[in-house]
């Protein structure tokens, strides 16, 4: 990390977000244009999402499987619309084992094709399904305008793929997952995300319905962090993945798919982050604490490395990640500004003073400055950590979501709407169609985020027609 | 799964083999040719793997990260033996967002290139060093003669990558990596593998030496369970990856690269399974007791399954990986031989008279048949099923040693060695050079498997050159 500062998020957001990646050491630009290499500091937060993601997927049924990020090209063009909506965005392999492949494969964009293909001959009877599968892989779509975990050309995913009996039971299982994903974005992320459904023309290639949920960045644009889209039967029949019925009746099956991406880590840079840089969330944190020993010579420093190490042993045995920054030649000030950076929730100082008089000092990340740092007893220090962390994982979601509830802002009228979204998103009645959301979206570059699934339960006058209507719509630039 | 029978060993064990991939539900054809579908019976197997390796890694000092899976085609020309290796199996993009690339892109057979690249850029001093990262991913090879598990055209693996300051570290990492390869093989897969170091003509593309670990099949066939290369300077010097001794002086990296892929699932099949199907070691089973409720008629179901169902709780409160097959209308014959075909180690059956005696039938999945058949106190049941999975942990391992050992040949000729080799390892004094091994493999089609680490400390004879030999080799038909 060189000691130059960052720009500050008011100077330059996009300029403060690409240093703060490169220098946090999350990602690295690879040498393929639009091509991430994730970092292993960057990685470790991911396995952490992971984890927290996994956990909730296997509690409600799922089991992971891998399908092959090879597929015939011809698989993509079965649904038409899936195909109007990826064939753009392929990168295709022509070539194996130096020849000429007779049919093109492209690498996966995403898997319901190929996963249709072979649920086509798994399922054979009502007794099979549902068939509640997912996988964690990287997929490739050929993104012109690229940002490190934003938007790259391949990124890390999981994608759910599900097969069912019934409408309902797809339908149900598509907003238990947009549930799964609001219950993780809040509850380990701190994100206060917004769920959904989307408007017509934002919806995925194929998909009957598209769920999202929606989170508001630092600078006030929207990210859409997860996806659950019923697919209705659209896959089931350019597939043919059919089941015979109790009734004794071949049937198509009704599928669904839904994705969380690494998309995910800029969400939670760009909403916690500060001008110091990085603030984790502790639940998904690498290193939840960072113990830095300060001492001025050698008698000192046996003394407080002694002491650091043993309150290192006793946070982890507490279950706590920590980290005891050991390294040589670097100032106490160096290593405070390198892990605040790295975003680490809660610094541990130990100093000679500090190991005589049986204290430590806390500093909490998400409160700089004197205002977060307290002196504490050495004494059920992981219980006073832990507490802290919890304390400091509610605070995150408390100011985020003030933030968030500051900026939006409800819109009666256009003129209204085109300020709201300057900085932030614009809540408004809503009874346009696609037509009226394309023209919106090239006077004002914002779309329909979604129509949040929380109403207000009545019903206003839309924004733009001046009809009558019965729900509200979020409307914002986004990322 | 069907009720028809698998082929035995003995008949046709290509065959035994592919049709127990395919009815354990492990694995599935992909429809792009030599590709597969890995289902989650099998990929839970998996998970279980890269877990006992991954703390493995990690207790070693590495971390994970994610490189690229798309790297430019020129990267791999830049280390000549590394090209003439791997450029026959690869595949190619050609295509990128409907447009033709000025440069292809391979899909990556694997990353020492990528990650050469990304490491000159991260490493300036000596103090940077060591970088010990590893990722888990999919790699690319066109593979011509493919069978799921051992060869595929995209397999699953983890391929750690490190850089070193000097010739001795980088030598100490890759042995360090091949005894994790050791002690995971033998520990948690039940596999009696030989680590030993390759002969020239079976090096890694690229390396200075390959270690491997070889294990001995069912079939007395070879298959190389693990590889760990010591790459010396010449990654380091077709990618400029340099660093600033201590001495002020511009040296250099010395880099190491080491990988175990989901060949490794077709060595567990191949090792343990026997005629009825699949045999997992305990460790790495995804069950590792399954209940099966025996019953007449609705009223012992009742009693029955509230039974088993407390007996789940009991063995999962414990820690095990315990499965109830609730399922309806399948006899418990059916069951039993479904969870054999699935390699389940250990059945328990709960039937009326058990729940009234308070005894539970035991049934391991090593011993068929009523050998290994018990009546067990339902009281403590956790503590006997821990007990017993650990003794068929150990009885898997023994079985597997003695098969091992009983075929390994010493072969003083050519005749005998020829011998050996039909039935097992020829184990031979070597003083031959790679034309020899030519030969050898064009006669025989037997390879230099490795040359074990460990030798009697004595010398002898070459078997074909009648030269004096310093060391023993392992040679073997291999998959």
């Amino acid at each position: 990390m060189s000691e130059q500062k960052l720009p500050t998020r008011a100077e330059d957001f996009n300029e403060w977000y690409n240093q703060l990646v490169l220098r946090a050491e999350l990602a690295d630009y690879a040498p393929v244009r639009g091509c991430m290499i994730v970092r292993p500091y960057g990685w470790a937060l991911w396995e952490n999402i992971q984890a927290a993601l996994d956990r909730r997927f296997k509690a409600t049924g799922h089991l992971n499987a891998a399908f092959p990020m090879l597929i015939p090209k011809s698989f993509l063009e079965r649904e038409a619309s899936h195909v109007e909506g990826f064939s753009p965005e392929l990168a295709v392999v022509t070539i194996g084992g130096n020849k000429e492949l007779e049919e093109p494969l492209v690498v996966r964009p995403t898997s319901e094709t190929v996963i249709g293909h072979a649920y086509a001959k798994w399922i054979q009877s009502y007794r099979d399904l549902p068939v509640l599968i997912n996988q964690w892989c990287s997929v490739v779509r050929w993104e012109l305008r690229t940002k490190l975990f934003l938007r790259t050309l391949e990124f890390f995913w999981q994608e759910g793929h599900t097969a069912h009996a019934t409408f309902e039971e797809a339908e149900a299982e598509t907003r238990q997952m947009l549930d799964v994903y609001t219950d993780f974005a809040v509850n380990e992320a701190a994100l206060p995300v917004i769920p959904g459904i989307k408007s017509e023309s934002e919806r995925f290639a194929g998909a009957d319905r598209t769920y999202s949920i929606e989170a508001m960045m630092g600078d006030g644009k929207a990210l859409q962090a997860g996806t659950s889209h019923n697919l209705g039967q659209n896959f089931a029949k350019a597939f043919d993945i059919q089941f015979l019925d109790r009734d004794g009746e071949r049937k198509f099956c009704w599928t669904t798919s839904w994705g969380m991406s690494t998309r995910i880590v800029g969400a939670i840079i760009m909403v916690h982050g500060d001008d110091q840089g990085l603030v984790l969330p502790p639940r998904l944190a690498p290193f939840q604490v960072v113990i830095v020993p300060i001492h001025k010579n050698d008698d000192e420093r046996a003394a407080v490395l002694e002491a650091a190490d043993g309150l290192r042993r006793e946070l982890a045995a507490a279950g706590l990640r920590v980290k005891l920054d050991t390294r040589d030649g670097l100032t106490p000030g160096f290593k405070f500004n390198d892990w605040e950076m790295r975003g680490v929730p809660l610094r541990v100082e130990v100093g000679p003073k500090d190991v005589a008089k049986g204290t430590v000092v806390l500093a909490r990340r998400d409160r700089p400055g004197k205002e977060g740092k307290a002196f504490v007893a050495r004494e059920g220090l992981a219980t006073t950590v832990a507490a802290t962390l919890d304390d400091i994982q509610a605070a995150l979601l408390a100011k985020a979501t003030a933030f968030r509830d500051a900026n939006i802002h409800d819109a009666p009228t256009y003129e209204a709407f085109k300020q709201a979204i300057e900085t932030g998103f614009a809540r408004v009645w809503w009874d346009g169609d696609a037509d009226l959301e394309r023209q919106i979206k090239e006077e004002t570059k914002a779309t329909l985020r979604c129509i949040p699934l929380e109403q207000p339960g009545e019903s206003g006058t839309c924004f733009m027609t001046g009809r009558p209507a019965k729900a509200q719509a979020i409307f914002a630039r986004a990322y």
